[in-house]
């Protein structure tokens, strides 16, 4: 009897003891600070977690600052990632690493995006925190590889698949994930208005395909 | 009979009357110019008019300076080009109007890569003229796209595709007749070291698959 | 006495002959293309040549086109201004060669701005037109020479003002008049907003001081 | 007489009490990593100081790193210059954050340049180590500020002077005292020879000229 009565405390205990929320930050530029825009796909993914009754188990956020490139986000992941004390942070980033060298002179070398890339990694797992990256998506939605800068982005990807497999993060894969869309959605050949506004940021379409991705990668 | 005499004297007349070759003048940058070097295709195709005996009727020469674009081209096409007095002119350039915008800032605009070649292409159709147009064949080898120009050097290729069809030009299409034979032949997905020596110049198995195709374009 | 008559019927043909104005063209890019607008230097001339009442002796119209570096001139001279048939020929060119380097990574290189340059003064001067060369003005009216483009800017006039002195040129040394302009009216080292709306394109100020300059050159 | 003895005493163990050396870590790019060969500006700090038996009160080393920029000092400052232990840390770099617009399309947005110095100024003054700041000397030594990239090394110039003042940092500032210098031993604006091998990197009177200014502003 006592032990049942034990037991049943112990459950009722469990039921009350405040569950605490999987704490997740996404962090990156415009693509992320937009995110939590209605119907940006932060706000979805909100929506989403209240519709599923799962609001009391996972929190999302972003920390997205236009312009942002990877140093961009080493320089600021204490202020506005650890802060938070995440869970987990799903790092998007590199369309600026790329777009940059044309449009300012100022993009991000090669071999410094790995680095600085690597050493992100590092202080985030170091306080065991989980990570997922994140490919850029696009700049420019044609599918035939001939957006201008679609050789750069796609050597850029490639480092950030092989630094997700190196160091055992998460993957989301949006380069491969938007051309394949593309290839399915886009028979003109369109250089926007697919998944993107302007063949960078999301329109409402992407921002659901984005959504759905992050859910997935991120939720379950 | 008088008129036997004329007619055979005419026949004779024209037997011994000296045959004007065909005058052909390949004009581009770096890459043409290091044809005519030992080994280079135009000396490749030198050679093989004479092997087969068609040096008499067929000409070829060079016309290449190295860090050539589109404009340069148009600044140098009476003094290099007309001179000659060519019935065919092989136009091979786009390399330097991608790659100077990374590497010094000074590619061409897309819109003005249009403009100067189509002004190019009526300067020489203007005195009937043949032309034979090239797209730039890489700057890098791999095949998967990654190759950080890929993007721009597709876009800049469909243009030179576009204007020989709407102009009535010849085309080889060394853009994707490279990305082919690098599918079937470098399966490591190297940057250089199958057709090219550095990516961008001809080793001999490039210029031997030039002289080929070049060939094929301009002899028959 | 008939002899009296006709030579009188001559002077009275000549003295009504009408005098064919001499015919001034400038030559350049969105600064000469905007110079048309009210309050642009070109109708300021316009302006004055009317009030002075020299509006049959002189006849100045602009040919400027927002973006043209040297190279798009040359490919335009033609049909933009030797089909107006002018007697002097005002360049103005220089800006977008420096700017675009770092704009679009399709600025000019420093070698072939020359030799551009040098070919457009030989076709002008070979149909006897006379040249007035013009040094670029201003990217940024700071005048410590902490304008992000100075150097480049400063290297580019100097091939201006040596092109204009070898080829026996007009030269309106817009570059130092305006920094001398600076260094009396620009106390606070402000990067825009006295000769310019934007650090590069001229507000009323710089249009009067640009028509002063332009009147003594051209007109005197 | 035992006052004489304890003085004595008093004396022998101040002269056997070992001193700790003024620790300074010269923290860079090439031109510092290029300072600790013979006849570098570190190398001849160390004779001199050596000279002048200063050495037991002064240890001078170099962390200088080619190509880097402010961004990739930020990045290594913990493992390369904080491990050292260091007193005082001289700091120059600028050179490849304005070079590398024009090398690679990757240089550092001037915005950045500000926010990373500040950054790392703020890591190693939290650390009690005092601050000596060097604006970058030249890219190219002309002297009539028309050397390409002048205008971003002023600008660029500018910003250190105003850190160092806010943060109440040393500084050298090389920036100006390289062109005073040119102004009376270049008389030919030449473009290098004068205290740089190329332009950017010092030859032996440059590091001569380097190592008494470094001398003046850290040793005393």
């Amino acid at each position: 009897m006592k032990k049942i009565i034990l037991l049943a405390t112990i459950f009722a205990l469990c039921s009350f003891k405040p569950q605490k929320p999987v704490n997740v930050v996404f962090f990156g530029d415009s693509i992320t600070e937009y995110a939590v825009q209605p119907n940006g796909f932060i706000a979805l993914l909100q929506q989403r977690l209240k519709d599923e009754h799962k609001d009391a188990d996972y929190m999302v956020s972003g920390a997205g600052i236009g312009g942002n490139k990877i140093y961009d986000l080493y320089l600021r992941y204490e202020d506005d990632v650890l802060v938070r004390n995440p869970d987990v942070v799903v790092i998007w980033v590199g369309v600026n690493d790329v777009w940059h060298k044309r449009l300012a002179g100022t993009g991000t070398d090669y071999d410094k995006f790995g680095r600085f890339y690597t050493a992100l990694i590092k202080k985030f797992q170091a306080r065991k925190i989980k990570l997922v990256l994140c490919t850029p998506a696009c700049i420019g939605e044609k599918t035939d590889y001939s957006n201008e800068l679609d050789g750069d982005l796609n050597k850029y990807s490639q480092c950030i698949r092989d630094l997700a497999k190196q160091y055992n993060c998460g993957l989301v894969d949006f380069r491969s994930l938007f051309h394949a869309y593309g290839l399915n959605n886009n028979p003109q050949n369109k250089d926007n208005g697919i998944l993107t506004k302007d063949g960078v940021h999301l329109n409402d379409e992407g921002n659901k395909f984005a959504a759905t991705l992050m859910y997935k990668a991120v939720i379950n």
